[in-house]
């Protein structure tokens, strides 16, 4: 498998590009380097099935920071399998923005890319807001302007803000505008923000008749306790999502301003990751790899390698070093 | 929700039945009361993606514990959301064998309950085995005699193995015989054996064409990757399996005599439960809530009561106790 397929095979990178005794830094991923702390205090029941009040509770808690009506939340079990379930959910012609994640082009047969929303007016329509790898952000004026022209034909709109916690500005998402005589559906990311991607968590806010559906694919038990624990405590730490959202974003300029004076130009409105064009990404890879540093290319432009945040002023150093190391 | 939907749900039994300061003995589902104990002794990587490496690792690992080769497993976040999922993958007439599983009755679209597989010709048909709520068991001759007539007619037998661990006679599972030329899907359950429910792990055995499927359906994390740390050093733990198997069994002997004492006669070849029967299922099972003991009744059989294993011999007297106080 390339490594353009997705990002985090750092096993695969170990063995592709021999030991060299240094740990490597993983830069494949936008996830937070620096994980929500409150998991080892949290007694996790492992014993039992998952418990439905608590997992209510955790829908409650998400709805609440998201903003929205917890009878439109479902949760899931990462939104990579909530994203491909609704391909079954809702079929019919369909259309992704692209470039973007490869499950968009996959969750719906014989989806087709188009490159802007404006074209977009029949059948499902799905989009990252911000996307990956472009971090590219489209306001609300525009999404529901899109959302405006499938519903009259009986489209939907998917918006995946998988990305969308580590703004900091005013609220970046659409999620407000589901209800039930809408048809948009919104998917969140737990993993990427609280940079827990191995717990397994997702949200899916669409309209009662949608989280009905997906809710009977899944059955009783759609998360683990693990999930449900984690998820409920960190989604009500507001002290350490609002911090966080600061360090992320002064992170970000850190890495934009190293980039710079590497002469490289980052693209992107995520703080979680940067996109940067050089001549040739399958080289720049191989050099930052021979560094123990794992990246992300594209297979789709042979200029493009995206960096996640390296998460500590040495990391940083580390990666302008194996950068200026030519 | 009524008692009659699922097991498990320990707080709404509370809040039903008050809170008499007892602690709840929970004999409303077949898990393990005796989990696998190598849990605390596991470090668990939250952070990053679960590892594709790892996650071939878990599959080989519990093949080889199945005895099937691995090109033909697939990791799931539970075995519910598995079978739920078949329902889309192979879509088509189906029959159930009932009494069973709600899941059965409801993962294919318009499935009829049959209540002898020698009824079963064409189409999908899903069966338990042992069978839930009632343990019965039907014989490998029997399955593959039923695999042949729907086969012929390319009809599938998807054969639920959520329960075949506990058994401590020769091998029960009919997994051995998937094959790519054969029609045969079996399930298996990682969390009622080892007594780990809140984990959500499950397998799919079944030809590579299947899985296929099922793989594009659920992307490239699956599981969480505690269910991969948790799940590859349980199937290791052959010491651990031969040792429960043995007390499982001895347990269940102690349960079956106590219910004999008691005038009850229970039913069913797993030792995971017993099902009794009763002249009024209802008020037995309240009887026994108002000693904080949870049960199981069925909406289908209102002389039907489920009861798990009590894991130890002061639950057992408790109940034993609860029982004689009518």
């Amino acid at each position: 498998m390339s490594w353009t397929h997705h990002g985090g095979r750092l096993a695969d990178a170990r063995a592709a590009f021999g030991d060299t005794g240094a740990e490597w830094l993983d830069l494949s991923t936008g996830i937070n380097p620096h994980p929500w702390p409150g998991v080892s205090g949290l007694a996790i029941d492992w014993a039992r099935l998952p418990d439905e009040g608590e997992l209510r509770t955790l829908e409650t808690t998400a709805a609440a920071y998201f903003g929205v009506d917890r009878d439109y939340v479902a949760a899931l079990p990462g939104t990579e399998i909530g994203l491909r379930l609704l391909g079954t959910v809702l079929p019919g012609p369909a259309r992704h923005l692209a470039p973007t994640y490869r499950t968009h082009a996959e969750m719906f047969a014989g989806s087709v890319a188009i490159d802007t929303l404006s074209v977009a007016s029949e059948g499902m329509v799905i989009v990252a807001n911000p996307n990956n790898p472009d971090g590219r952000f489209r306001s609300a004026h525009n999404l529901l302007a899109a959302h405006d022209r499938l519903s009259a034909r009986d489209g939907w709109l998917v918006v995946d803000e998988a990305f969308a916690d580590a703004g900091t500005d005013a609220p970046t998402s659409i999620a407000a505008h589901v209800a039930d005589d809408a048809r948009l559906i919104v998917f969140r990311s737990f993993g990427k923000f609280f940079g827990l991607a191995g717990v397994r968590l997702g949200f899916m806010i669409a309209p009662r008749g949608v989280i009905a559906r997906v809710r009977a694919l899944l059955g009783a038990w759609p998360v683990s306790a693990a999930a449900i624990a984690i998820g409920t405590a960190a989604y009500r730490d507001a002290d350490w999502i609002m911090t966080m959202r600061a360090q992320l974003a002064r992170d970000a300029a850190d890495l934009d301003a190293m980039l710079l004076r590497r002469g490289l130009v980052p693209v992107g409105a995520c703080p979680l990751f940067r996109l940067i064009d050089v001549p040739d990404a399958g080289a720049t890879f191989a050099q930052l790899a021979r560094h123990a540093i794992l990246t992300r290319p594209f297979d789709y432009d042979p200029r493009w390698l995206r960096l996640g945040l390296p998460g500590s002023a040495a990391a940083l150093e580390r990666l302008e070093r194996a950068l200026a190391d030519g």
